[in-house]
């Protein structure tokens, strides 16, 4: 399988020149603002993506969770950022392991009882560094709100022998998306605000908060300008996809600042009077958003679902005939669960297929 | 890991109790009718499901795909039929060399040109017996019109020396979910009518139709009374989910036929007020349905998507209060495409782990 056209349909495509445009374009963004930049690794699941970043510059890499950060562990990614609490007694042995086998690692919390539990099976271990724990901060889903709440949890981590306060978690995840561009700002200035001043609060009661992170694809050029955020965590702008595409840019209602890499290609496998039938549907594309899959160079030709193993191309205002083998390209509606859907990533370099990248953490939501 | 209780979440769990009970009313209802029964694995995608039906009498297993249907072979199961084309030349090259280890295996076709390139590429090899192709008959996706474009596609067949006409695939994907029951009982007789008046065009042709195979867990009960039919091939009645529940049957707007064996167990991981958050989202279950999964045993409590690793649950109307670390269980909206995202299937035997059976076939959709 050396070319594109060999690749057994459906498969995921990565257009390396933009996948690595893109990174370069996030890496010196955050490089000229003394941004640290540890990007999200539940986008791709995949250590090849995460050494392109980490040769980018990259701190670290954030994992959604413990079992996909112990996957990047195993293949040597370091600075790892767990951003999901770990909870029940059986993977809190597992997140003490995983911290035993690489220190540096941190993990968000956000509940007292489990901030004891970590602690008391720290303690249990022989020797070791104090655990890293980062407080997560609510803005809508996971957290502890910020303020007084956030800071008496602070306080616990301090007083407790086998971990330690790393710093704050700022992640509002409905900000990613908040459209127009200026309302986006506004609302991911006030989070951030927020995440700000709790940090003031803790280093007035004399503990060191070194580390605030977060923000995202879409919040990055807000956030990377605020006075006391020291780390930015985005994971789409790798690939891209359709979600990210409309939520709008500085110069109007489309978003440019990156390119899509990550495409589906498929094949069509039936071709009933005024239709093209193609062999990708609900597992092989994310269905979790209210558009379809855009088929690329077929201009106004709509995708539709037909059920899981198939999609349906209405060919009213096709440019070209479709028959039966014809490989259709598409970009994905939501890249990161349509990347949980396979085993590895094409890279492909022109036509060419320059490498085959195992997503090793697919699958690991535990 | 014995118990349920002990399963790092979100996880995949099968009550084999109910999975037992489902596989001897469909194995039943067949026999008792002399319609053969090769159930759609596509559905579950796991060899040690596929041997559960085969113990209970299954002539063989449908496979969505050939890679899927590679796998089930590469697990020795046998009586095979890959249920969509099978198209382009490195494919046809697999689809030959499936056939040459596996001849009982069936692949469906609907394409002029693709049944010669099947036969061009079986002509190549040395010896082995012909490959049987069934034709696939259209109802709104893949397939050709049955009838005499039908008829001409399997005398194409039928003319040609490596290949030859193992029957009609009759598979009409939206009469399933149609409801009430009686409109799917008119719908599902009226395509089937359509294949068995094509077979009786094929057979006063002199060529023999030994199969007329289609059907599903919606429209089992209706089309295992046809004549002509000769077996069904349905596949979420292992599992059964929201969506097969919502189709109504015989006695009013629930379908009571098979029990829901299948759940996704997760946990709380954090409790902003008024709200548990758990840690399933776009990643833990199939999104391709307009409702969500159902927790198990909280009354009217509803779950909301919160991204791709949570879900919210308003706990307005909540039985009882629920903490960090509680464990919640879901019956999905859509059981394929959840299976699909899950490495394992934890059989149980009421609160005990059986065994945990590697879904073998996940992600191959090629």
């Amino acid at each position: 399988m050396q070319f594109r056209d060999e690749i057994p349909t459906p498969a995921l495509l990565l257009d390396l020149d933009a996948f690595e445009s893109n990174i370069t374009t996030m890496a010196a963004h955050l490089r000229a603002r003394n941004k640290g930049f540890r990007p999200h690794g539940k986008t791709h699941k995949c250590p090849e993506v995460a050494r392109a970043l980490m040769r980018a510059g990259a701190v670290g890499i954030c994992a959604a969770r413990l079992s996909e950060a112990e996957v990047f562990a195993d293949h040597g990614i370091g600075g790892l950022l767990v951003t999901t609490a770990v909870v029940g007694k059986n993977k809190i042995g597992r997140l003490v392991a995983l911290a035993s086998r690489a220190p540096d690692t941190m993990f968000c919390v956000d509940d007292e009882r489990n901030v004891r539990e970590i602690n008391a099976a720290a303690a249990a271990r022989q020797g070791g560094e104090p655990i890293r724990l980062a407080v997560d901060l609510y803005f809508g889903r996971t957290g502890v709100a910020p303020g007084s709440p956030a800071l008496a949890l602070v306080r616990l981590i301090d007083s407790l022998e086998h971990v330690t306060f790393a710093g704050l978690q700022s992640y509002d995840g409905e900000a990613a998306h908040t459209t127009p561009f200026d309302a986006r700002g506004t609302r991911t200035r006030n989070s951030i605000a927020r995440a700000i001043d709790t940090r003031r609060l803790i280093e007035q009661d004399g503990i060191a908060c070194p580390m605030v992170t977060g923000g995202s694809t879409g919040t990055y050029r807000f956030d990377s300008e605020i006075d006391g955020m020291t780390e930015l965590q985005p994971g789409s702008f790798v690939f891209m996809d359709l979600d990210y595409e409309r939520i709008g840019g500085p110069a109007g209602p489309e978003y440019h600042d990156f390119k899509n890499a990550l495409t589906v290609v498929t094949t069509v496998v039936s071709t009933p009077p005024g239709f093209a039938i193609v062999d990708g549907g609900y597992k092989a594309f994310s269905t979790d958003r209210p558009f379809t899959p855009r088929p690329i160079g077929l201009g106004a030709v709509t995708y539709g679902w037909a059920g899981d193993e198939h999609g349906r191309l209405s060919l009213e205002h096709s440019p070209r005939e479709l028959k039966v083998g014809d490989r259709i390209e598409f970009i994905p509606p939501h890249c990161d669960p349509t990347v949980n859907l396979y085993d590895n990533i094409h890279a492909l370099r022109g036509e060419r297929v320059e490498a085959v990248w195992p997503i090793a953490a697919r699958g690991k939501s535990q």
